[in-house]
C-alpha cells in the first residue's frame, strides 16, 4: 500500500512565546531535543512514505522555512497557501494533489507540531489506519486514550467495533465533543469510552474530497477551481485568487463531526499536542522539586518552575510555579497556570507597539 | 576651610547580582541616571573639594575602573588596597594621605554606593560637619532620622547637645546598636532619639589617626610603616607586606563605638545605602500596581515586581512580589522578600561552576 503524508505546518504558536513569534511558529522550533517539531513529524513517517510522496502545507510567509528544514521533500510538495483558511482548506489543497498522483491514494494527515513518545507504537497505529481507509469510505481518526481530565481537548465517543486491522479493533465514532468544562471531562475519564481528538486523521482523497463536496460545498467549489489550474502557469494566480474567498472552518468541526462514516483507530504513543510551556515541561526530566531547567543555572529554593534560558546563566531564588523562558532578547515571566493565557500576552505586546518582539 | 574627601570604593556588591559581579560592584554601576554611583559621590561634592584633594579607596583589582569612571581625580589619590581590611584599615591608609599634606586637615569619609535624594541638603551637612570637626576633636558621623524600623541598619542613640553648628544641632552619640531586630527597631523609632548610622565621616586627619592609635594599636602600627613609607620607592611593597596583616574591622565597631568624642550631625537628605533591589526601587517611578520597569515591556496581571532588563522586551503575566533582572547573559528572578539573600544565591552559584557569572 502506498501511503501519502500530508504535514499540516500552519499556526501561529503564540502559546510559545518567547521562543516561537509570528516569524518562527513552535512547529519550526527544536523545542525536543534535534529535531525541530515539523522534522520530527517527518522522521517518525521516514519509513512509511518517501520523501517525494509528503506534501507540507504551510502559510506562504514560511514556505521558505519549510524547504529549508526538510531538504529531501521536493519543493513543489511544500504548498504555500497565500493566507491561512483553517484545517479543512489545507487538507483539501493536499488531498488535490494526492488525488492527481493517484485518486484512491491513501493520506495519513499529520500536524506538524505534536509530541510522540512511542514512535514505533505511533508508526504501527497510522499502518493499521492506513488498511482500514484503504479498505473502504472511511474517514479515519487516531483516538487517543485519555490519561487525565484534559479540558483543553476535543473528545470523541466511542460507537459500534467495525472490525480488526493488524491486530487492533477499529471503532465507529459515535459523537464528537469539542473542548469540555472539567466536570464533563472528569464523567468522561470515568465512563470510559472516549478518546481525546488527536487532529491525525488517515483516508483516501476521493474519500475526503467526497466528504468536502457533501458537507463543505463552498470548499469543494474553490478546491475545485484550484484543482482545474494545477500543473499549468495559472496555478499560483488561482491560488491566490480563490483561498481568500474559502471558508474558514476545522476539518473536525466542518468535515468530522457531520460525516457518518468516520472510524477511529485507538493511538496509545504518549502523544500530546504540546499547547502550552506546561505540557512542554511534562516531556523534559525534571528535578526532585519539580522543575525543569533547560540551560546553566541555580534554582535555589524554587519548586515548579519551567525555566528554558539557553545560553544564559539562570538564578532564581524563593519562587514557585512560574514559567520563565528568555530568547533571543525576548524575557517571559508568567504563572504556571496562566500559560494558556499566553496569547493574550503576545497580543498586549504587539498593542504596546512591540512589534519586533512578537 | 580646606576639606579633603576620602571616597570608600571597596565592597562586593553581590546584593546587585546580576548587575553587579566581582568585577564590577555596585558602585560602579549606573543605577541611577547617567552617572554611575561612585561618579555620583564626588559630583555630590564636587564643589566643596577640588578633584586633588579627593582620595579614592578600593581594591586593587578595582582601582583601574576607578581612575576611568574619575578621571578628574589624580591617578596618585586613588589608593589601591593589595586586599580588602574592612573600613578602619581603608580610613586609616586615607587619613595617612591627607595628614601628608595637612595634619590638621579636616576629610570626609564617604562610601561610594549611597544614595541621597537632596545633594544641596547633604552638601549643607556636610559643610555643618566639617566646622565642628575643624573646631575640636570630634569623630563626627552624620545621623540620618529614620523613616521606618529599618533592621538592616545600625542606629546611633542621640546623647547631649553640643552646640550649633552653621544653624544645625550637633549632638554626642550615646551609644551605638548594631542592626536591631524588628521589636528593637520599632521602640527605637517610637522612642526617639534615634538615628541610623550612616557610614559617613567627618574628622580631622590627626583626631582619626590618634583614635585607631587609641582603639586599634595593631592597625596603627601597620599604618605607621606604610606612612614611613609613603613617598618614598618603597611605598607599594611596604603596603603589599603589610596590608594582608592589618586586622579586619571596621570603622564604625573598631572606632566609633569605642571613642568617647564621637558627634552626630543630622541628615536628612532622603539617604539611602542602597542595599538591595528592594532598596533601589524605592527611588524608583513605579506604576499604579507597585511595579518598577526598567527596560521595555508589558506587565499584565502584575503586582509590586522590580523588572530591569535594558535592551531586552520582557514580558510578565499573573505574577506579583519578584526581581527579575536581566544583565549581559545572566537572569535573575527572586522573591522579593528574599532580596537579602542574594549572597547566598551569588555563592550557589559559584559553588555550582559558574565563575564567569559572578
Amino acid at each position: 500500500m502506498r501511503l501519502f503524508v500530508a504535514v499540516l505546518a500552519g499556526g501561529g504558536g503564540e502559546r510559545f512565546w518567547p521562543l516561537s513569534c509570528r516569524a518562527r511558529p513552535k512547529q519550526f522550533l527544536r523545542l525536543f531535543g534535534e529535531r525541530t517539531m515539523l522534522q520530527e513529524t517527518l522522521h517518525r513517517v521516514r519509513h512509511l512514505a518517501p520523501a517525494q510522496d509528503v506534501y507540507v502545507v504551510a502559510g506562504r510567509e514560511h514556505a521558505g522555512l519549510v524547504r529549508e528544514q526538510l531538504p529531501e521533500v521536493p519543493p513543489e510538495n511544500v504548498l504555500a497557501e497565500p493566507c491561512g483558511r483553517d484545517t479543512a482548506a489545507a487538507v483539501g489543497l493536499a488531498a488535490l494533489h494526492v488525488a492527481r498522483r493517484d485518486p484512491k491514494g491513501v493520506m495519513a494527515v499529520l500536524p506538524a507540531d505534536h509530541y510522540i513518545a512511542d514512535p514505533e507504537g505511533f508508526a504501527e497505529t497510522l499502518l493499521a489506519a492506513a488498511e482500514l481507509a484503504a479498505s473502504g469510505p472511511w474517514l479515519v481518526t487516531l483516538g487517543v486514550t485519555p490519561t487525565r481530565p484534559e479540558t483543553g481537548y476535543g473528545y470523541i465517543e466511542r460507537g459500534p467495533a467495525i472490525g480488526e486491522v493488524r491486530g487492533r479493533t477499529a471503532y465507529r465514532a459515535a459523537r464528537f465533543t469539542e473542548k469540555p468544562d472539567q466536570e464533563r471531562a472528569r464523567a468522561f475519564l470515568a465512563r470510559g469510552g472516549f478518546w481525546w481528538n488527536s487532529g491525525m486523521f488517515v483516508w483516501r482523497a476521493d474519500v475526503v474530497l467526497e466528504g468536502i463536496a457533501r458537507h463543505l460545498p463552498e470548499l469543494a467549489a474553490g478546491l475545485e477551481a484550484v484543482a482545474a489550474a494545477l500543473g499549468t502557469p495559472s496555478r499560483d494566480a488561482v491560488l491566490e485568487r480563490v483561498y481568500p474567498g474559502l471558508p474558514r472552518v476545522s476539518v473536525d468541526y466542518g468535515l468530522m463531526e457531520r460525516a457518518d462514516n468516520v472510524a477511529v483507530v485507538p493511538l496509545e504513543a504518549g502523544w500530546d499536542d504540546v499547547g502550552s510551556w506546561p505540557a512542554w515541561a511534562r516531556h523534559m526530566p525534571s528535578d526532585g522539586r519539580g522543575n525543569v531547567l533547560q540551560g546553566r543555572g541555580v534554582l535555589l529554593d524554587t519548586e515548579g518552575c519551567i525555566v528554558r534560558a539557553p545560553g544564559r546563566v539562570v538564578a532564581t531564588l524563593g519562587v514557585r510555579d512560574l514559567i520563565i523562558v528568555e530568547e533571543d532578547g525576548r524575557l517571559l515571566v508568567c504563572a504556571r497556570e496562566r500559560a494558556q493565557e499566553l496569547k493574550r500576552l503576545v497580543a498586549a505586546l504587539k498593542e504596546a507597539g512591540y512589534d519586533d518582539a512578537v
